[in-house]
């Protein structure tokens, strides 16, 4: 399915820009004073072509999955958490919910890879590919065919929103130790060396910094005969819940969505499916610059601004629910402010 | 009046920064995982000197306000477009007005200096002190007496707000010319040379902003033997609304309410209340570095991170009722989130 779908993906058109602008500079402000707020909506109508672009329903994505590299010791957090997080976010108390409540999104959690089948509760989406990944650190996390069954999860999920008429999706996760594989495919997809893309996800000291990147380094060395393309990468180094994230970024684009990539996890989603089609990026709206450290040598390499800093490292979508609701200010904005004439004022240089 | 408020601000008290983030440490997420917005809701408890700060009602005041010194061409807009403008935005077709919408913000503004008396019009504060500055490259933009009136509007609309029981304003303006004596406040106060804080405003070419700098200069040295204290250098160089927002904050930090400040001219009148009393510094949160030039320079001398960085230069408070939707959402975070003790779970490092 998702290779289909990335046939599918139209780079946006020129025209689009050009009409958003002329738009943006008949509004009742100094020319381009509007900022990053201006080229967001610009790229707005471009991805829906259309002039006027109603701001659209929105959905935050929480892709949920567990990690055998955590038993080489790369969290601080026992792997439980990622179960009793998910049950958190269920009833509504994790800071994910608390922000979807502020931006009026929905917010969707799915077990694609945990590895408790958390039977007993209501509300989660079950697409579980398998019960946690392999550990990366012996072998490939997962399979091809999982990693794209995984892919194919997201893209459908991305369906499901376009069907309900939510134009506008966020990338989330929990899994504990999920920086771990993300530090390895940004090694990898960039390419950078493993020691400037790993980090302190939750919590480590130096000394588990280090030990971390050890691993991420014995990881890529053990699985280095099967890494070529993106998907064998991802495969090889990577999570379930990245994987997911990749495929909503891929079906997302395939249906002129507004993608808003959360942080440093989901960005290598993003980044995956940008390796697998380039146009891709047209689509995504990267919210913020994590504190986790990587990030911002992910944004300098591939030429890209995120919308906010604000030092976050929580994951979930927490960040791009941020972006969704700076994406919608500018969206009405664009829409709603009085135009020159209107006002009966001539517009200066 | 002004001057017995200066001393009824308090430093924020140690113990509700501590207490704040003892309950930031007991909700679900690894530690300080959410970075600033953590700081700022513990900011806004040791303001509020309450552990569970309700998110307050929120105004932001437009102040408008006009400037002599356009004579000497600073401006590429007439001087007409400021009572253009405060139409447009008594008519709600400003960029401050959809933002405020989207934040639930109350719109205020507040005829303080300006030279059109727009006596046709319905729902402008009317508290005119004089009918726009001097040229203040001529001799002083106002007296003392006058910068001294508009400082006292300010406070007694931070009076009304907190009457209101919206402990959380925005300062905003409007006032074609204003980035010149906003310039030449921060060359004084910073200090910093004139160069370094002199920009393109609404849209100068670089030649425009040479001549800028020169007028700036020139005010500079022909006011230079009344400059001294902070409030001469506002009467001298200054602007109405800049006094008037100079004063909000005042106002703002004696009653312990949430000031977020806007752009460049903003921060002019920001400065100005800082120095008068350095202890109202935190009592606000700067909500966006401004594409204007200076404004950065402004942030490094200042020691401050502001909370958005998206290229804005538009005015009205627009930056600034952006950054109080962060600083609700970052409240909201604070009481809405589940503790771990609620989730069983035991926290990490």
């Amino acid at each position: 399915m998702w290779k289909q779908e990335l046939k599918r993906i139209q780079p946006l058109s020129n025209k689009w820009f050009a009409s958003a602008h002329e738009r943006w500079d008949s509004l009742t402000k100094p020319k381009k004073s509007l900022g990053m707020l201006e080229e967001i909506a610009a790229r707005v109508v471009a991805i829906r072509e259309d002039q006027m672009p109603e701001t659209p329903a929105k959905e935050v994505f929480v892709f949920a999955g567990d990690h055998g590299v955590v038993a080489e010791g790369t969290s601080p957090y026992p792997q439980e958490v990622t179960g009793l997080m998910v049950r958190n976010i269920l009833q509504g108390g994790a800071g994910i919910n608390v922000l979807a409540r502020c931006a009026g999104a929905g917010v969707r959690i799915i077990d694609i890879g945990m590895k408790d089948d958390l039977s007993d509760v209501n509300g989660l989406i079950r697409k579980n590919v398998r019960r946690g990944t392999r550990n990366m650190a012996e072998g490939p996390a997962m399979t091809l065919k999982e990693a794209e069954a995984a892919i194919d999860t997201g893209v459908e999920l991305s369906e499901g929103a376009f069907s309900r008429g939510a134009f506008m999706v966020a990338t989330g996760e929990m899994g504990i130790g999920n920086t771990t594989p993300s530090s390895a495919i940004f090694s990898a997809l960039l390419p950078a060396s493993v020691v400037d893309v790993t980090g302190r996800g939750t919590g480590l000291d130096d000394k588990g910094v280090q030990r971390k990147a050890g691993v991420i380094a014995r990881a890529l060395e053990v699985n280095g005969p099967a890494m070529g393309d993106p998907l064998s990468i991802l495969s090889a180094v990577g999570g379930l819940e990245i994987a997911g994230i990749c495929g909503l970024c891929i079906g997302g684009a395939a249906r002129r969505m507004i993608v808003v990539v959360d942080g440093f996890i989901s960005s290598a989603g993003a980044l995956v499916a940008m390796r697998l089609n380039p146009t891709i990026k047209e689509y995504l709206f990267f919210s913020h610059q994590s504190s986790e450290k990587g990030h911002r040598i992910f944004f300098e390499k591939e030429g890209i601004r995120p919308i906010l800093n604000l030092d976050l490292r929580l994951g979930e979508g927490t960040g791009a629910v941020l972006g969704m609701q700076i994406i919608e200010n500018a969206l009405r904005l664009y829409r709603e402010m009085a135009t020159f004439e209107e006002m009966g004022i001539t517009p200066g240089t």
